[in-house]
């Protein structure tokens, strides 16, 4: 293990933090609100610790897989821990556990909170934990992959370690230009959303904040009823946008370079608009027919939700804790497939789902036609059956960790469907749940235990499972 | 597809239906009930339309893969069809929707019932019901084959569609000889549980049929607190046996053949008991901290529930619907769990979750030396790598299914607990699940939609998935 290397690029990002940590900063002069020192203190924190560590020069370069999941895992950790700091110093969330809950749902674009009553937190505190969902949603690895120059060759395993999906692929030669191309479509995105809820009787801070939570599916609100009071408007403006960022990036990219013929044939972005549209069909009939609803109305608040659910983002624009049954369970159904791979949305992915349904259906046809051999496509081409296979371990592991965190969790003695529907959404970094944990509730019902397990399950989803559970294999640390 | 062969097996098959049905116009005879009539016209019909299938002559006896599961997945649906007829012609069970529920959760050892008073059945329909469990229990195509001289061969097709886990192999060299002797273990062990039922205030009909509930790990109770009026004794026996009755019978007849030792060594029932003892420790520690229970009728409770979850049998002493969530969790997951393979258990087998997480072990294990090869091991022996994959799919099956079942059954609109639980109960052949379906109620509360859905998930999950899709499969039919 190159530990020296390790620690060097744990130093790079802990500085780059600290840069991060500016924005909000200037928020906090611009409303002259009284969080100078809880952020300033911060900053220089990071700057010591992120300096001595720099100063740690590697004997080589070299990076394997290996590293590149430790470096992926810890420097998620790290962050989390330095990014809750100005939270407590403040006091706006005493609780360093509460902070740290609320901080690593923000940068795992999760978007569960602990906050019982988000509108009395300032605009600078308010300004960064959404600004974590922008940070997290493109990973933070990515960004300084972008903005670091940096040895490149090796860098693809940060890449893949952070990301997503089961296609990782460079869109350019070299890792760092296929990063900043990512950040500039991320950015302009963000940009266009900010604009157009600005025409919808939202102010600057608030198109700002919102657009920062839809663009990396994170989904922290300013308001307790989440988007519930904006304008119809900016309410389809914000759901669009959710299902925008739900798809893979790289389309977008080829749609720039004119390719538009063949982003339009993707396989799983077909796939991902037709879940969307089925959903959307049948939770406007059920609401329509069960809850006496007019059509429109529960078209918009059907679309939404789904949408803000699919791609894991989690605003809300009614309580569907109270939809009928049917519609509660689609909803939960589509908390495991997540966003198209290469999106900032979480959760299972569209194409590994894909890929899954095409293992089993494979699999019946094997027993009508023993000897055959029927290899798995997708988007045209044969899957590797090492990604077949991995397909269909991930989705083991996801169900085995949601298994193993609703036991830990179910210790606080909460209601079956709060504790499951909980850990539900931190895994897939959705944000709420049903009952206790639902779209107008919290999950400061949660006991300090019940917390740090759910911090460390938002970790293992966002990272999709290996860069966190590779931390916690002694091998790791004493192995070659 | 060999059509004729699979027309004169079904005839067989409900010759046998009507030999069995003897048994309970015996019961009706006993105790002078008004069930002759009921009895009498199935069996008359069983034995027409059985002897006009069994003149269907095949052309060639040759049996593949494909016909043993067409053969096994029509087996068991038509043996229910025609088993349900006595519940609906006594009007004991008036609507036959409801029949067929009860005779599915029968025959597949489910022990879900649609009864709301179960004590105001005769006892002829309560031992035909309880028997169903007994002939399900051990499969229904095992009996066949232990009974009928058939061309032997090819029978294996259909021990191994019927039959359970990843390691289904042949004790002796033939096929009908194997089926013999899993058929006196059965037998013995039964009449052993009947036996010492009686020595704790039981009747010979209450010992009887909740020997046979047991046996085939069932769960059909014959009062309205399941087994919780027995005596603390007889509740003992019965945890004991089902216990027992999850255990793979192969190692039975190596303990037979006085090979004890390698009977002991199974890998598989060294996990199975260490998962019932911690499940046991902490549901006690949880019932005696939590609700201030005595640690003996914590510990006696704790161990029957999970001896009986775990084994998906579903009898039950008191109403763990009750108990905290914790101990709720543990039973949820347990439920997944299984028997051991080649036991009457049901759920995904123990076997299968060991496999499952030795490959999740081994992928963790890439991570840091990817050019490994580890191969998977059990028993002591490598796992074929299409048995790794087999299972990893397996599993996906359960999952997608239970999903599937759950967004159907919630048309009916019943609280997310009820509906997720019942489905859960039922793809694993259960029994009980919580809230309105839990041990102290039933499933009368769905609609006859929803009972038809259960009760196909119920057969999928009682034949493992690939009997009863197959038949769903147009190509089945069409396809040479």
């Amino acid at each position: 293990m190159n530990y020296r290397l390790i620690l060097q690029t744990i130093g790079k990002i802990l500085l780059i933090e600290a840069l991060l940590l500016i924005f909000p900063l200037i928020v906090n002069f611009i409303y002259q609100e009284e969080n100078l020192f809880a952020f300033a203190l911060t900053i220089s924190i990071l700057m010591v610790v992120g300096t001595l560590l720099i100063m740690v020069k590697p004997k080589s370069k070299t990076m394997f897989v290996r590293e590149g999941f430790v470096i992926v895992g810890l420097a998620w950790i790290v962050l989390s821990l330095f990014g809750a700091l100005p939270f407590t110093l403040s006091g706006e969330i005493p609780h360093y556990i509460d902070a740290l809950f609320e901080t690593i749902s923000g940068f795992t674009t999760t978007g569960a909170s602990i906050l019982t009553d988000v509108e009395s937190m300032s605009k600078s505190m308010l300004f960064w934990r959404s600004f974590t969902h922008w940070i997290g949603g493109m990973g933070v690895l990515v960004f300084v992959l972008a903005i670091l120059p940096n040895s490149e060759g090796q860098n693809i395993y940060l890449l893949k370690a952070e990301s997503t999906g089961p296609q990782v692929g460079k869109l350019v030669s070299k890792v760092r230009f296929t990063a900043r191309i990512l950040y500039v479509i991320y950015f302009g995105l963000t940009l266009l959303e900010t604009i157009l809820l600005l025409f919808g009787n939202n102010d600057l801070f608030e198109s700002i904040v919102t657009a920062f939570g839809t663009a990396g599916t994170g989904g922290f609100g300013i308001y307790g009823d989440s988007i519930g009071g904006f304008s119809i408007y900016s309410q389809i403006v914000v759901a669009v946008f959710m299902m925008i960022f739900g798809i893979n990036f790289n389309l977008y990219y080829l749609v720039i370079i004119g390719k538009i013929k063949q982003a339009i044939k993707s396989e799983e972005l077909r796939w991902y608009l037709a879940v969307i549209v089925v959903s959307t069909v049948l939770i406007t009939t059920n609401l329509v027919v069960n809850l006496n609803q007019s059509f429109g109305i529960a078209l918009k608040d059907a679309y939404f939700q789904v949408s803000s659910i699919i791609t894991t983002t989690g605003y809300a624009t009614v309580d569907f804790n109270l939809w009928p049954t049917f519609s509660k369970v689609i909803l939960i159904m589509i908390m495991f497939v997540g966003g198209c791979a290469g999106s900032t949305g979480g959760g299972i992915k569209v194409s590994r789902i894909v890929i899954l349904f095409k293992t089993l259906k494979r699999e019946i046809q094997k027993l009508l036609h023993p000897n055959s051999v029927a290899p798995i496509k997708m988007e045209g081409e044969v899957v590797d059956s090492g990604v077949v296979k991995g397909v269909s371990v991930y989705f083991a592991f996801i169900i085995i960790l949601l298994f193993a965190g609703t036991l830990l969790v179910s210790f606080d003695g909460l209601d079956f469907t709060s504790t499951f529907t909980g850990v539900i959404a931190c895994v897939n970094n959705i944000g709420p749940g049903l009952n206790l944990v639902g779209p107008m509730g919290n999950f400061d019902c949660f006991s300090y235990f019940s917390k740090g397990v759910l911090s460390i399950l938002m970790l293992i989803g966002r990272l999709e499972v290996y860069p966190i559970l590779i931390l916690f294999l002694p091998k790791t640390w004493t192995g070659k």
